[in-house]
């Protein structure tokens, strides 16, 4: 699935809210002609955005060919939220469990003047940053680490620890875009924006890349730097064992 | 300028409507502290986006740097224009009747599922489209023609006749996105959309590619296609004699 999540009190379905999961689950059901509950990779706060994101539920019947459940869906679905590609999977997938890794890029408008077209997928940060310093801080948050400072206060995991393979830095000249591209084993409740409004205080000068390390080690939210706004956020890519079909990810 | 045309009444000035230019004038009429009125190189229609729009207007006085003008009305521009450069020119230059050309890009998503991310700024063809036959059908347009079947009936020009230099094809598999690039000295109201809506005809096997010469010939717009929806087109790029610092068009 892919969504733009501008309009979306997030992806989890809520009494009330315009959810992804809600408008998702609801159309499944019409089309299913009964109710359909889905399990989800990622449960994206209100804002973030999905280029792919991925859900199962079971099938309550095969009156409906599941290549073709993309095309039908399309139909009813609002415009901000669409199913790519529809597949059979073995009982034991769970899209949430079965997940071995995700990324997330989180984009920033680094020109002067916000670019009108990149206005509900970016922030804008026009004073300059020191990009180089960035990368150096984001090398101390890869790895196995507790990260209980860059976790909203409130999460209700257990384990803090998870694991960061990559962050990648991506600068485009033209629209003087900086994307962040953050890939790990799973991701704590805000984790990436905290990560995020983290480096952006050492690519601002305000702190020393080699601080990031003190703050990993503090296990305490308020070291860490401010939560980045929402918008900037997009779940990019979800990789699973053996399913290559998913995995188009040019 | 850029903007997104989703939310304007189109480009000219209208009492009572929200549009480009009259949001534009009404922030420089307050920077400048008197009233500012600016003339156009194209006046977009309803829907339609600017990458690039450019507008004249005589300095009231001196007292503001014209180069830092972006940036002091990017604060009170709504999100969705803003300046993108300003300089002083010469006073012969006219932003409209100084056009030596102008580039337009119509996008089309052309995959079955429409990308959520694309759907302000490209219309949805998810039948399969003969882009070869669109091509050659584009080649009969090219050239210096009256083109009374490309405009709508009530415009008031007198001349019909316009040089089209160039249409170019554009595709992007990542996206699915076919964009259509038309470069010429100057277009007749809603031309490209009716040229667009024509060729979409050929795309689709209602007409042959030849028959593009006869509805040129027959100077009658009830012979062209329909008009092609408006959110589809960006005024692109503009070009102007000896002005370089406009044209960092990468």
């Amino acid at each position: 699935m892919s969504y733009e999540g501008t309009d979306f009190h997030g992806f989890a379905r809520q009494p009330r809210q315009r959810t992804v999961q809600g408008e998702i689950e609801r159309v499944l059901s019409e089309v299913f002609d009964c109710p359909i509950e889905t399990v989800t990779a990622s449960r994206t706060d209100a804002g973030v955005h999905a280029r792919m994101q991925v859900i199962h539920f079971s099938l309550p019947h095969e009156r409906i060919a599941v290549d073709n459940l993309p095309y039908i869906c399309s139909r009813q679905l609002p415009v901000d939220v669409q199913i790519q590609s529809a597949s059979l999977v073995d009982a034991g997938f769970d899209a949430r469990r079965s997940v071995l890794w995700k990324t997330y890029r989180y984009s920033i408008m680094t020109g002067l003047i916000p670019d009108v077209f990149w206005r509900r997928y970016a922030i804008h940060e026009p004073r300059p940053l020191h990009v180089d310093a960035m990368r150096s801080a984001a090398e101390h948050l890869l790895g196995e680490h507790d990260f209980s400072s860059f976790c909203t206060a409130r999460a209700q995991q257990i384990s803090k620890v998870r694991t960061v393979h990559r962050i990648h830095f991506i600068y485009d000249d033209v629209s003087q875009c900086l994307q962040i591209e953050i890939t790990g084993n799973g991701f704590l409740h805000n984790m990436i924006r905290i990560m995020v409004g983290t480096l952006l205080n050492v690519g601002r000068g305000k702190w020393q890349s080699t601080e990031v390390q003190q703050i990993l080690r503090g296990r305490d939210r308020k070291l860490a730097g401010p939560t980045a706004p929402a918008h900037g956020l997009c779940l990019w890519h979800i990789e699973y064992p053996g399913i290559d079909h998913l995995l188009d990810d040019a």
